[in-house]
């Protein structure tokens, strides 16, 4: 596939302003997913939480592959600020990564986003928009967030660094699907979904106080991600040939 | 793969009457999917209304998918009035979008095809084809169809403008596949599949009230991903250059 | 993939034997698949059919695109004798299809590794092998095997006269993972399968006066699916220069 | 993709040091995925086996193609003793096969792993990490060892020795998501995996002495599974010329 680079990276060509719209869209329908098809599975299998789980990373493995492939040729599709943040320290070296300018606006799209999409969620299944109640803090969910972001972190990074960014979208969406089930904290794994999942006090809600607790897991599995990143994957396939590849294949 | 192109709209070098089975044909068996596998969730799971539409959802994504793997080579695969519009429009600049007129039997071949598979559909389970009472209209439905119409426009033009159309038959079936969830209208988003979900009064079907709805929610909502894709991705990767490629490995 | 085209028909290169073994042990495995899961689908899941199909139908969609992948090089991966003489009947004219002589000893392999397939299944959940007793007979169910069987020759032919031979495993897996839920018969759509499944009184099984209207719906079926794909894809995608594209990139 | 030669076995341009700690990590995580989804799915889902095991399986079909396609290009990504000694046979001839000394280091590193995932999920789910007691051993399910460790040998080995390692991952994850259904056994096909299973009392714990019979079934079934891909696949496509095909796209 010809876009394999921009899958895993924004690419310099597209105008700044696209690629903040592409985050917020982006982050924005990720929460949506997340939170819409948590209330769908709540509201219609009301017996067994698993099942609603099942559903729940159905959806949410589907989606957020389908939002990756969408946006990764305009911002990188990071959704994340963990991930921008990645990009930026893992990409520096080579002098690819996301711009330290770029990553304030970035992050800011991306929260910005998650809070606009679980409003949307709210309203498209009647829902009122309130503070959510549900407390996912104990020694075991923190640890999780940790597992579960960096990773997040090394798949991304152990494409992107050998050269096949255009299978993120769907490995991702399958890591995703996966850790919501082998995490005990159902891997949010994402400070602009956890920030989002707290305007939404249903199945995929998350109190402001459990929010803080995640953020700070996620922080730390984030370090963890790039550097165990750093350490096995220490050179990108083609580092500086792969410039002059990428120029001969562009149009 | 070297199809690529066929994959995104209908190549003029296949004959219209085959390009017109193709869409029938096509639809139709789609609506037989979305309505059969309903029928048969309900039946089989009479007791937990998120396990049928967790059924009806992953028949549906597998199912799309194999339909537009199947038949993008020969009419593009639109199955949909919306996406033969957007077709045209977007493709008009560079004078590759469904021509104006092609629009009109195009989409009386999806809604005749779509009428088609639900009475297929209810012939299989020996259901009586009969005008669906189901209402499903309420504010957040019709927002819902707006999101789901949208988003289907610009995932599917995404995919088209950078030149990754060989993916578009996994991508959109994983897409529905989650807006089953995600929306709480379960994502009809095809006016041709509305129309023929009329006639199934099973757990797919849809009031011809309410279909009149739905109908004008896709409308807008298709409007808007049109609009969106254009901001989005304003140029078709390789545009001009584009055809002497497709020139070039075309046999 | 430089395998596309071991993928859709057998290579004339590997010796009669393996091929025959690769049809034995690859439709074997498919009934023990189809069996298997539904034996265990049954014991686990007590309480609901629907949640039993879905079991069954989602380790049927994975086994079976794994199944093809395998053997796809050696032995063309039919698994089926309807897929063996629509590859005969349409792959005649470019001299590329089975040969008239390899029909009988494929069938024959096909029938014989259906059985073993059912037997290996009883085996291993401790079932005793006995003939199953299932009447699935009813109007709607033949023409259910009609619509299931030409649909799988269409998916499947649609794909090699495009030259996207290299799709054909996961395409058929998902066509099959929802053709269980869209038809009213579950889709056997194999006469190899369907005696096969003669040979396991579970979830799986078929008596034997069903399984002999089943194999004469396949056969209509399967006719006008080859029908239908000779009107829809008249042409293969470069098919006398394509031998030249093979053995340039053959080894 | 340019990566097909690193899915399939190890490079020798990775060093010994991160080869190893890719199979310690890999194989830890495949085991607390396995684990993990096994406890959240028992929590969840009490009330119905199948469906506690329809999560698992979904969580690990997915989670193992991440890990494969993650960590292929370091070492191969075997994360099981019979593939690393498949390998080693298989590739033998060829002279690329693993060595006679990593061998050793690579099944340490594996069962050390195996452990380290299993105390990892106890751990995230508050569970203790005490001896497994549930007895799985019985003429079928010993069986369905041999069965599921042949299947899973031929599938990886049918690929590398066609050129497909680029599928590995998506391929080997169908697999074992299928084989959890098709096996009375639930598939472990693993002797790294199937120790660090007694160390989980929970839904995927076994016991020691279960998992000494597992062991022995394993090891027929991979020598099994070694002979029969050494008759259907008795050469790798471009054997000797494949060196020089890697050399020339390596950069």
């Amino acid at each position: 596939m010809s876009t394999g680079r921009a899958e895993s990276r924004p690419t310099p060509f597209v105008p700044p302003a696209r690629r903040l719209v592409a985050e917020f869209v982006g982050t924005g329908l990720l929460v949506t997913v997340v939170v819409g098809s948590g209330i769908a599975a709540s509201k219609l299998s009301p017996d067994d939480t698993g099942l609603q789980l099942l559903e729940n990373s159905f959806a949410t493995a589907l989606g957020l592959a389908v939002l990756i492939a969408m946006f990764a040729p305009l911002s990188g599709a990071h959704f994340n600020p963990v991930v921008s943040a990645a990009d930026h320290v893992l990409g520096r070296r080579a002098g690819r990564g996301l711009a330290p300018n770029d990553l304030g606006p970035y992050v800011l799209a991306q929260v910005t986003g998650g809070i606009g999409g679980a409003v949307l969620a709210n309203i498209m299944f009647g829902v009122e928009t309130s503070i959510a109640t549900t407390n996912r803090v104990s020694g075991g969910t923190l640890v999780a967030e940790v597992v579960a972001t960096a990773g997040l972190i090394i798949v991304i990074f152990s494409l992107v660094r050998t050269d096949r960014g255009a299978i993120v979208a769907p490995v991702v969406g399958a890591y995703i699907g996966a850790a919501y089930w082998f995490t005990s904290s159902t891997s949010f794994a994402n400070p602009a979904v956890t920030v989002g999942r707290i305007f939404s006090d249903t199945f995929a809600g998350i109190s402001p106080t459990s929010a803080a607790a995640f953020l700070g897991a996620q922080v730390v599995g984030a370090a963890i991600g790039i550097a165990a990143t750093a350490l096995l994957f220490p050179v990108t396939v083609g580092e500086p040939s792969d410039e002059l590849a990428d120029a001969s294949t562009a149009r």
